[in-house]
């Protein structure tokens, strides 16, 4: 397990790809983003078909966050989501690649024995010119120091 | 239906409340965010328990806001979530009361034929001293105008 003292501003880690399939996509909408082009797959509007709920789309990289990164660190909570965009809509069975740098850490003032750690998350698509970007937002959290 | 030209700056709305039972936890930690305390009830650190992940709270704000508000609303799509903080945990079957208030509105420069529009949603709990706040984000998106 990696504590507060073991991670270092800059690190970056490619944590692979997902996909979110049709039916995951209106399962997901139905639950929690039941808008018309989240459930209906007939929909022409605004998007000429389905699309995924920006929140499904947040939680799913959030899964590979915790599986490839998170799960390896001393977490204790997230505190805030920042510098967030939805970049362009997400169609069924696209491959998303997530990166993620360790963007900040600094000792928390507030609580002691914790620190504080900024994590940027990029999600991008190929493009016909590269990659695109879908979805960037920061995930700040609190993280537990060593026990000295 | 409200276009854009209907909503109003500063216009208000209670939607109601929302609660998130231990199942319903445990089954969202389990999908999109395997952190021990979001999906083993009988963990003890850092919260003495199950608490809900960050990502299912705000899906079922969400949910919320869909039903009681923006399904009334020519929305075309989110872009941004902003000013976000998760200010305390979510403990199973809390009930949650959420309000928004429409804070800004202004016509797309980039995109003709649509608007701009910044819904601030607060999620409070009762606390001893009075509605305490649990999370509160902005959620920024396009709306359509009406055609004239």
């Amino acid at each position: 397990m990696r504590y507060f003292e073991d991670l270092e501003a800059g690190e970056s880690h490619d944590l692979g790809t997902v996909s979110l399939s049709a039916d995951e996509i209106r399962e997901f909408g139905e639950q929690y983003d039941p808008m018309p082009m989240h459930v209906d797959p007939e929909v022409t509007e605004p998007f000429g078909g389905l699309v995924a709920s920006g929140y499904h789309t947040l939680a799913a990289v959030n899964r590979v966050v915790v599986d490839e990164f998170r799960s390896g660190v001393a977490g204790i909570a997230g505190m805030s989501i920042e510098n967030h965009r939805w970049h362009a809509p997400v169609y069924p069975d696209e491959e998303l690649t997530v990166t993620l740098e360790l963007a900040e850490r600094r000792p928390s003032a507030g609580r002691p024995g914790t620190g504080i750690v900024r994590e940027c998350v990029t999600v991008t698509r190929d493009g016909d010119d590269g990659p695109e970007p879908v979805l960037t937002y920061d995930s700040v959290g609190l993280v537990r120091r060593r026990e000295d």
